[in-house]
């Protein structure tokens, strides 16, 4: 599949220490409003640079999300996404916005993608990732944690059918405590 | 329980990046013999220094951990904690290694740790670092994570009932696409 795509599909996310994007509610107060704490380490010289999210979101022509991602949007109260077409995967989703298209299936999704010469695409959402992880349709992921532990929540990864190998390209952390790495995905053995 | 305690509780541990310590089956081996690849970021001078394993385990004068871990420790064909004290935690176990002490409850194992004097104890196996963390007797962590995504396993973190927040202290990475992250538990808020 990989070999017939002209995008790249790149992961930009958040979680908790032990893995959730969100709490079992949606609320993720705890990443954007973290209690202060005077005792996270300094970023020092000579850290790696990873790409910041206004560098990764301009670095990409699409995103793709699930119905549930969307609708959390819509509550921001503005368009975060003014220069990429956005495509929303929903089976059941009647909607006039403008700015997104519904794709029913994934292979709509990827035919929409293929159509219009996509090259880089923000996979965003739990669902929507786990599935196009599984896909192998994921090359790029930067992930950062938050120092806390929830218990509990909306996991970001989920069953895979196979390893998925990553290569480690950069670490880094600010002075908040989250630490953010950034993979890609390995081409599986045996393809390349 | 914490302001009683001598010792502080220690966990030094590797999952991979999305959480498990081990596969279904208990297999190590995508953390022990992984497939080598000359494409992870190499460390760069200034990089923070963390515990290695020596100096953690160093550190320590107890272990704790439960009857799986134990009997994983067993199959390694020799005894890897000379100098420290080793309390296995089981309802059931019987055994005549005197390189060990059986406790059948946490509050046995308390007891003996503070009779003992510990002033660290190493807090391993999934299970017993769950039920430690719920119970506000983990101070420290070093948390490794391997450049692969598993799918399934045995996971790290379990529920709680409280959010537990985290210092960071220090991030660090090797050539091998391991990130390894040094927190210390926060003091839960009101009780300081």
């Amino acid at each position: 599949m990989s070999a017939h795509r002209s995008w790249q599909g790149k992961v930009f996310i958040a979680t908790s220490l032990d893995g959730y994007i969100a709490r079992v509610d949606g609320d993720i107060a705890w990443l954007t409003d973290p209690p202060p704490n005077a005792g996270h380490a300094k970023p020092h010289a000579g850290q790696p640079v990873i790409p910041g999210y206004e560098e990764h979101l301009a670095s990409v022509d699409h995103l793709v999300m699930g119905r549930g991602t969307y609708e959390k949007v819509l509550t921001f109260g503005f368009w975060p996404y003014p220069q990429q077409q956005v495509i929303v995967l929903s089976r059941t989703l009647a909607t006039d916005d403008s700015r997104v298209t519904v794709a029913t299936s994934t292979e709509e999704a990827l035919t929409l993608l293929a159509e219009r010469g996509s090259t880089a695409v923000y996979v965003d959402g739990g669902k929507v990732i786990q599935d196009w992880l599984r896909r192998g349709l994921i090359d790029d992921i930067v992930l950062t944690r938050a120092p806390v532990l929830l218990g509990r929540g909306i996991p970001l990864f989920g069953p895979l059918d196979t390893d998925v190998h990553l290569i480690h390209l950069a670490t880094t952390f600010n002075d908040t405590g989250m630490t953010s790495s950034h993979y890609r995905v390995a081409v599986p053995t045996g393809i390349g």
